[in-house]
Parts: C-alpha cells; sequence; structure tokens
C-alpha cells in the first residue's frame, strides 16, 4: 500500500525586526505549518507574512497557541486554569483566520507550543480545555498533541479529532514520552540518524528509546524544528529519506 | 414612514481583575456593541464574558478595533503605517470571531477605536486601511465610521460599506466635525438635552453645532458611551425619547 | 515596655483608566505600602501618583514585585528559572527608584506579590533569587515574605534582612501556612474578628488556626488587603483595635 | 591640543530568543553605550548581559529611553503627553539603575530613541520632559539630542547638562537636519567615507550635506549604528580614522 506522513514545523516566529527561524527555506520540505498567534512569539505583519509564504508553498496552516508569556517565549509553565487556556486558544484561532481569509485558505488544525504542549500532552484537563477551544472554532478541526500520550488519548475519547506527532530529532524516554529539552542528547542533530529515525517511525511505526529498545510510535504527523542550526538542511534530508522509502510527504487529514 | 436608529456602546472593556464601563446596565438601552479586541482594552476572557452577554441581549456584535496602545487605552495617535493598520485590524477582528462563533453569532461591522477612529474618520487613507481589513474578512462587513467625515466618504466609495455615526451626547463644532474631548463642553451629560438631540438627529437630520446653527447629518447609527457617570440613566433617557417619537431602535443594516 | 507594628497594604495597582483598591482611603490608616511595579498592575503614571501619595502620608514605601503576568494579575504560577526572578525583580526596584527619587523617598522594602509571593514563601531556591535582587540593590534592604515560611528562613540566614509579615484577615491551615484563597473561610471580613486577630498577633505572638488551637507567629509587619469590599474600614478597625491595646503602628525596620 | 570625541552605540536590543545588533563586536571600538529599557527592546535578562558586558569593556552606560511601542520597537511616533513621556523615561532609567548597582557601575546619560529621540530633537516641549526626567533622576545626567537641534538648545538652556550627538553614517540636509531614513542615500555606508566623515566633524566641527556644502556641527559624541550589516567593520574603521588624526576616543562628560 502507498504510505504516506505529513511533516510539520514551527513558523511565523519573527516578530517586528526580530528575525527566528528559516521559514523561507523550510517550507518547501514539508506539508504543513503552525503559526504563531501572537500569544509567544509572531505579530499581525509576521503572521501575515507567513500564511501568503505557506499558500505560495500550498501548505496547511494550522495555529500555534500558546500561554500568554512572550517574555519566556511560552516556554515556561504558566498555572491558567482550564477557562483561560480554552479562552486563550479562541483567541489566537481566530486571530489566524483573517490572514487565512485574505490568503484564501482555511485552518487546518490546531498545535499548542512549548509549555503548553508539553502539559496538554501530559495533562488530559489542559488537553481538553484546548479541545474545547478547537470544537468551538469547527467540530471538524484536529488537534495536535505528543504521539501516545495521556492528554492525546482523551482528546481523541472527547470527540475532537486528534493528530498524533512524533519528533524524529527528539529523544525518547523508555516510557515513550520525550526526553526533557534540559537533558543532554535530547536533541538529534545529525541528518542521517534524523531521517532514518523518520523512516522508521513511517514504516515500523516506532521509535528507538534512549535505552536502545524500540517502543510503538503511531504518529499522523513529524514535527521538524525549524530554530535549530541547519534545519533546512535536516528537513531535506528526511524529506529525501521518506522519498527514498516511498513514503509520500502530505497532510494526513481531509482539508476542513 | 417608521423610523428607525442603532444604538451603539462601546463594551468589553474591562480587563482581569478591572472593570470599566457598565455593561450590564448598558445593554438594555442599545441595539449593537462595539467589543474591544485586547489592543487598547479587554482581554480573551473578557471578550468572552461580552459576546454572551450580548448574545443574551440579542444585540449585533461588531468588533472594536485599536492602535496596539494598552498603555494609553488607544487614546494616542501612532504613526502606524496603512499596511501596520491593516494587519492590526485583520488580527482583532479574528480574534474576537472565535468568541462569536461560541456564542452562535456573526461579526455584524467593524469600529476604530479612539485615535484610529479619529484618525480614519479624517484620513481617507487611514479609513481605507481599516476598510481593506474589513473587506478581507468580508466584503459585505460594514465599516462604522464619523457621519460627514472625509473617511467615511472614501470608504463608501471604495464599495465597503459604511455605517455613519452620530454623537448626542458630543458637542460639534461649526464644520461638523466632533469637538476635541479635551475642550470644554465636549461632552454633554443632561439626560434631557443628550435625548433631545437624539431625536433631532433622526428626525430632522441634523445637529446643533456650538455656534447654535444646525448642520446636516445622516446618521445610521448613534453611540452612547458606556464609560461616562450615569451612562446608563442617559442610555435610558435617550431610548426612551426616541420611543416617544415613534423611532424603533434597531440595527439599520442587515444581519451579514 | 512598648510594643509597635508595622501594618502595610499593596497599592499602586491601578493602570490607565482602570481603577484598583482604594489607596486614597487606606493609606492614612497604615505605615508601609507595597508599590506595583508594572509586572502584575500599575504603569509609570500610577507609580508615580502613588508614592507622590505615599510620600504625603510619610509612608515607608517598598517594590511589590512579580511575574511578569499582567493577564493574571500576577496570581498565577510561572516557571520561571531563579535567574529571571532575580533580573524581574532587580528591573521591577529599579524601576520604582525614579519616583522615589522624584519624591524624596528611598526604597523601605521588597515584597513580592501573588504567586510569586506564595512561592518564595514555599520554596527556598525562590525566595533566594528574590533575596539576591534585594541584595544587589542595597544589602540593607529587607525582604518580605510569610512569617514562620521556609522562604524566609531562607532569607535570614542568607544575611538578608527579613520581614516576616502576618495576615490579619486571612485563615491559618494548622501548620500555620496560609488557607488557599479557593477554599472558603480563607478570608476575613469582619472587622471586629480581624482587629482582634491582630492585636493578638502582637501582644500573644500568635494566631488562631482553622482548627481552633493557636499557633506561634512572629511578625515585623501586618498586611491589610486593599482590593477587599469595606478595606478601608477594616483597616480603620484594626488601627483603633491596636491603639486601644497601647500598640503602635509604625515601620518595624530602620529607614534605609 | 588633544582632541578626543565619544563613541556611542545603541545596545542591548536583543529579547527573549531573539538576537539583534552585534554588541559583542561592537564595543571594543566605542567608549559609550545606549542600552534599550523593555520600551522599545531588550528584556530584564538581556540588560543584565549587556550592562556586563559594558562593564567589562570599561564604557560608560546610558538609558535608551522609548515610547511604550514594542510592536513598532520604538520608531513610530506616538502622542504621548509630556507628563507620560517624563513617567515614561523615568520608570526606564531606574529600570536600568538596578543592573548597573549590580555590575559597579553609575548611569552616565539619557538617550531618547527612535521616533522619541526625533520628536524630543525637535520639539522643546517634549525634550524638556525627557530632561525633566533625567534632573529628578540626577541633577548632573546628561541628556543626549541631535547636534544642533531646537530639542538640544531648550534642554540647554533649562540647566540640565546636554550631549550633542553627530551621526557620522546618516546624510544631513542641507539646514543641519538629519535626512529621514526613508530618503533613499540616507544611510552611509561605506566604511572611509563614514570614517572621512567623522574625522571632519572632530577636527573641523562641520558635515557636508547632501547640497555639498559644509553645515558646521558640534558634537560631544557620534553614534554609530550597531544594527546595520557590516556594523563592526565600519566601527572599526571610524575608530582607527580617528586615531591616526590623533583624535582619542573616549567619553566626553565627567563620569557622573
Amino acid at each position: 500500500v502507498a504510505r504516506s506522513i505529513d511533516l510539520n514545523v514551527d513558523a511565523g516566529e519573527s516578530a517586528g525586526p526580530y528575525l527566528y527561524g528559516d521559514d523561507e527555506n523550510l517550507f518547501p520540505w514539508v506539508s504543513s505549518v503552525n503559526v504563531a498567534c501572537g500569544f509567544h512569539a509572531g505579530d499581525p505583519a509576521v503572521m501575515r507574512r507567513t500564511v501568503d509564504l505557506a499558500a505560495r508553498n500550498r501548505l496547511a496552516v494550522g495555529a500555534h497557541v500558546s500561554y500568554p508569556d512572550r517574555a519566556g517565549f511560552g516556554r515556561r509553565f504558566l498555572a491558567a486554569t482550564p477557562e483561560e487556556i480554552y479562552e486563550d486558544c479562541l483567541y489566537q484561532v481566530g486571530a489566524l483566520e483573517g490572514f487565512l481569509r485574505a490568503a484564501g485558505l482555511r485552518l487546518s488544525h490546531l498545535k499548542p507550543h512549548g509549555a503548553l504542549y508539553n502539559h496538554a500532552s501530559a495533562d488530559p484537563e489542559t488537553a481538553l480545555a484546548v479541545a474545547r477551544a478547537a470544537r468551538a472554532w469547527d467540530p471538524a478541526l484536529p488537534a495536535m498533541l505528543l504521539a501516545g500520550s495521556p492528554g492525546l488519548a482523551a482528546v481523541a475519547q472527547s470527540g475532537t479529532p486528534v493528530l498524533a506527532e512524533g519528533f524524529a530529532d527528539r529523544a525518547y524516554s523508555v516510557d515513550g514520552s520525550l526526553l526533557p529539552r534540559s537533558q543532554p542528547g535530547s536533541l538529534l542533530t545529525d541528518p542521517l540518524a534524523v531521517a532514518h529515525r523518520a523512516v522508521r517511525m513511517v514504516v515500523e511505526g516506532n521509535v528507538e528509546t534512549v535505552s536502545g529498545e524500540a517502543v510503538s510510535l503511531q504518529c499522523d504527523t513529524m514535527c521538524l524544528h525549524g530554530d535549530t542550526p541547519g534545519a533546512s538542511t535536516l528537513a531535506r534530508a528526511v524529506r529525501e529519506a521518506l522519498a527514498l522509502a516511498g513514503i509520500e510527504v502530505r497532510r494526513a487529514w481531509p482539508a476542513n
């Protein structure tokens, strides 16, 4: 059978005079992007530019929603209530909509960013608050969370579509969770090794953990990091390895 | 013939622990509200609450878009470019959309706030930047600007629907422009006088200027201020005077 | 012997057009104030006005430093690193200094606000980050933390002066910690009951916990809340009860 | 006689994960720096790092104060009142003080940034608001403004020390004002040409305008831009040309 996988990248994280990431060189290698909505990064001008760039590359565009923490780039846990998370997500999803309409696109998915991603993946109550925002926006809008996580399971059970996300360039703990970024070796940077892991995730449906054993991992999408040195080289290596393995890179869910 | 007029009020200007205005007591007297979108006031929680309150009162809900100036409550001119104004407006309009969807409402109109309102009414280039955001969102979305202003005329000519706004509680200069707030007597607070002006605006289509002469003024909507002492008393006085004059208070444009 | 106690109140929490608290009516009853520095509330204009008001009331002025969380009024835990907390505190302390100089005052103390207060009182590492900022500013500057808390003990041991704070209007758990605000009965509002507790704290050095038993509590200062209904009535009741008990209300530490 | 000039550069304009400018490579070539204070750029962590870097390079450190406009990097005029400008400046100057104390430095000077610089240089009322903040902080603190400008003259007359600033890499209009950045040719990038202008400014006390004629220009300091490509190459060229001309690069005013 024909195999396929979605490749996604976080995008639109520049702001005002500040450049961040390498959207121009990464977009050709992926099939979907997660656009910052101003709470951890991005601003209206960057959002417009990023959506337009995604449209030119025919990519699916999702909202990359965050805790309101520009100072910490959304990477710090914030003790927001589920109600606050719901409201903040809904605000950010909407903020992106205008730029999508102007570009003739529809919102593809919702992905929490940084600390909110980690917390929503680990904590069902938080995940459900995010999912509630997705549902209020559009019952068919999928929420992207960590493959195999309790948060993902809770959202799926609630009836909101989910997108299980794997990380070809991150190390996995024995229990299938991501090794925290603060730990040495948590980020893989060798293009060949990452490309190999990406193919294995799709073909075998598993990933090698830090202990050397394989743990099952069913992904709808794989994230490539755009803010690491050599990001576009890595993206290209993954893309080409997938092609060699006969795996098509395309959005894994219906255009909603 | 049956006469009617829209009464609008700025709303949702609270933020976090800060209460501002008197939405609860004003909404019963008006037919449409302009909801702050976080750039001069409001926040996601307040936006949600305000939209829900508007829904319960069956009011038309517009986006009250502003320069990004929370510190100055959007009341200070900012030398933003037309592109920046377009992007900021589109961001804010979208941000409101999620709460409208959750409440089962559609966006009714777009109204610039404070310094952006004054500048857009006086300056066609600025008005057209605002109108371009309205059009990108929905070609049928009307933009609300000062009745008789150059900005309103430019928007109307560009093909974007307009709503001409009059102020029953503000003094008008001889040339039909609003007397600046900084000048004494610019704000009328006597309920009877304001109610009288409101009726006259609708029935005679004019307003008495500071010189005592009448100047023609064709309005689709009249603004009542929600942040002045006795705002709801004033709103009630206007509403009742309009009723006595046989004028219905309702939205003057089709639900889009 | 003559007894004395400091009474402090959080102040300067208004912002722009938003009024919060009742500084004018509370300042006459206290001996020191903690001024918001823009991270959870306040702004440069409010800080100036608040410092000037404190100067006219001859009060000691401390910096009320917070996590950077205006949206949450500083009441939400944020996973900031000790370095970030140190830097944020130093920034805020300095920001207040200009207004103190303009008013001819010197900074009296440093008090964390909201979630940072709770976390610093409970967690020595966080408390030491705050204390490090106080020390960098002025080695004689005292840090105000919860009486009897691990954070206070750690700061005291590090050589930074401390001010142990008691709460006459908050319920105490059996272990001497504050009952969380989310629990019923956590906030006492009866002026007589609060005044009685205040006197007892000074005279007997203890407080009655929710179980009815007394727990020892040595305070240098007592906090009165300024953002509760009837705050100034409560403040007056406490002040008068202290006077009747022969307890002077004054700053308990040298003017630095 | 021995000639000398101060070379200054805007610094500390990074923020969170965003890098901006090239402080590390520019600091060795200048004698003073203007540190962003969080209103247009910078944050507490960046301020700390920048002040520490300046201390290691034995540079004079000034506060680079701005309108509150992070979205526009402080480059857009904002209709703030003189009172608001005074308060915003005082807040920012103070915010820098903590990091100076921690590094064992004293504040050297106050320089408005971007739109506030242009407006203060052109408008005496604005300049005096800035100067009032400098004076409230320390009557000996000098304010840096455009050489030959009305704002500089007004501040000098008010008794606040001034530092007249020239721009070796900016084109001058016939009347001695800076050619706006929006005009072609406003920014000179050829290191030799800029170095030549710098020497001429010091030795001859004049600058060639766009018309080819010389206009008198008495400077206490010259600004080098840190956010242009090749900034450090340019800085080095200027520094070396000054050395060849026997001009010492050092702060032109007493350490206050």
